[in-house]
């Protein structure tokens, strides 16, 4: 039985928005690439500022750069800059700062003060008209269009396309994935047409225990992206974790309670270790849910979900997908309203409790 | 009633073999400071590499450089070095390995792909005789002694102390901290004498349905080791989380069923934003345990854990050792042997399971 929205929700309707929303993004920020390149040429180093999940896209960004770009590149804590008032020379850093409204208070501060210490800065938010995107040395605006459910979903995508943008403009081949690039948002579209083997993990999703999420590399950035939907969409503590942080500890923990959703790319190097942490974990009894992968890591895995024909580098752009129609559905069957959960507003103040509107 | 055990498990006596193993660290180490200086004068990037408990000391690391000697610093992903192969430039980096053997693979690995891109390399490990130790620029061995419990303590915190020395050595005025150095060894005996607090906090983390544990800044890799100490030993899933990140999303789902351990220095910009978050959690229904912190805090809590008179960017070396009681406790509550949890080795190989002697 289907478990798509008998009337679309929100969040359903933002999911399906995609395809549109990323291929106009790529289409707006694909121009900006050779300014991208001249504003980096001499920065050794790449710093990311976000929080939540467009601190999950950035994690996407820090592998990409550091894997396609050879770029050294690291997530920055806000803290540093805004609590403890550090004074470090970043002026061989390129500081690229992340917020979906643009106007996150931590977020342009860091990167007034990343300004101040001589990083020259790319925003990207999806407000053009907002302070981050303002004193940014370049701003990548997403177009995703307003974003009116609280769980991200569009917005993320775009930034996630943004982050593409920014790798291959950094890369020794500036061109070398805009054939794979073009082919995106066609591929959100197929996996937004195919929703069986979704609503065959709905139900156990909805019937877990726990829950764990678990990715590495350039996909690790998704499985945290996943479990942040899964927790905040659901109300369920949901952890994501990367392949090696689980078998160095935390994988004591795996029993026949634990649902484990496995995302992993359809090629690269993770997929083997991905293939093989499957049969681990069902040793251990829990129940595990491959999202993409190839067909051997879908044998792995008691049930797969089809994931993106997309190589390793831009797989993230498309994995996320059935995942967010997972958590939409998972959300409705346990009786939840995706679009607005407990406890949670759309801008989030770290530091103090104020809310705004997005747009 | 006490929890202390009647007969003492090997884990609890190599806590209380922490103020000798953090004393006899820190005189090895300090002498090696103008060392360390002279190594890292042109190198304007810190990276730290590690997994696990030690991943956890690097968190410490990565912000005490930051915010003590104004060097922007960061953790690495060794599967950028080992899986994906990026060939970065590494010519103004100082890379910091950390290993309790010293044989930990993919440690091992990343320290010589981080030579040969150019970085300078310091390694941080228990066994002067390691492969990490022989192939590093400047060794820092720590002086724990021979650890025979699974989990990580007194290795942690000599890891602590080999991060303060390198912190100290970085910074503008070497000596600044010198005297609280010196104090370490002297509040870590007198917390290990004070069990009070911590046989009041032993029933209720004991009776959690779910266990959550967050700190920030210089004390957020204290949460995540709490955590992950908890977790492995109690066999339980644990979350640790900044507070930042917990207030981004994971906060919609506290609710009655949840005991949070929150982790603060008795000073620091950190401070009053813990306190008002044991506030928000206590509102939500979650039961608070804090450790550490000043009055205010520990009144805010519904029950306070003492934590060390020492300053905040020295705070984590004390403030680990009652949340090392209690997990010793509440694991031996829960029927559980806390030296030799399930499903863990002592040397943890995340690509393959091969796991030998430590010594």
């Amino acid at each position: 039985m289907s478990t798509a929205p008998s009337a679309p929700t929100t969040m359903w309707r933002e999911v399906t928005e995609q395809p549109v929303a990323v291929a106009r993004t790529v289409d707006a920020l694909l121009p900006l690439r050779p300014e991208l390149r001249t504003l980096a040429r001499d920065r050794k180093h790449v710093l990311f500022v976000a929080r939540g999940s467009s601190d999950n896209a950035c994690v996407y960004g820090r592998y990409l750069l550091e894997v396609h770009a050879d770029r050294p590149a690291a997530l920055a804590a806000a803290s540093v800059a805004n609590h403890y008032h550090a004074r470090p020379d970043l002026s061989d850093a390129l500081v690229v700062s992340v917020s979906q409204s643009g106007q996150t208070d931590e977020i342009v501060e860091t990167q007034a003060w990343a300004t101040e210490r001589g990083a020259r800065t790319v925003a990207i938010t999806n407000v053009a008209d907002s302070p981050l995107a303002a004193t940014a040395d370049v701003a990548l605006v997403t177009k995703a269009g307003p974003e009116r459910a609280v769980p991200a979903t569009k917005s993320y995508t775009t930034q996630l396309a943004a982050m593409a943008v920014l790798g291959t403009a950094l890369a020794e081949d500036m061109h070398a994935l805009d054939g794979e690039l073009a082919r995106v948002p066609d591929e959100i579209d197929r996996l937004l047409a195919d929703r069986d083997t979704v609503d065959a993990a709905v139900d156990r999703i909805a019937a877990a225990g726990e829950t764990l999420v678990a990715g590495r590399g350039l996909v690790y950035g998704t499985a945290l992206e996943v479990a942040l939907k899964l927790e905040e969409t659901c109300l369920r503590p949901v952890r994501g974790l990367s392949h090696a942080d689980l078998k160095h500890g935390p994988i004591a923990v795996v029993d026949a309670q634990l649902v484990t959703l496995l995302v992993a790319a359809q090629d690269g190097p993770m997929l083997p270790g991905m293939t093989s942490l499957a049969g681990e974990l069902a040793a251990r009894g829990a129940t595990t849910i491959g999202i993409g992968g190839d067909a051997r890591f879908e044998s792995a895995c008691e049930l797969g979900v089809g994931g993106p024909d997309l190589p390793e580098l831009l797989a993230p752009l498309g994995l996320i997908v059935p995942a967010q129609l997972l958590v939409e559905a998972v959300a409705r069957r346990l009786g939840l309203d995706p679009d607005a959960p407990r406890g949670l507003s759309k801008i989030t103040q770290t530091d103090n409790d104020t809310a705004g509107d997005t747009r």
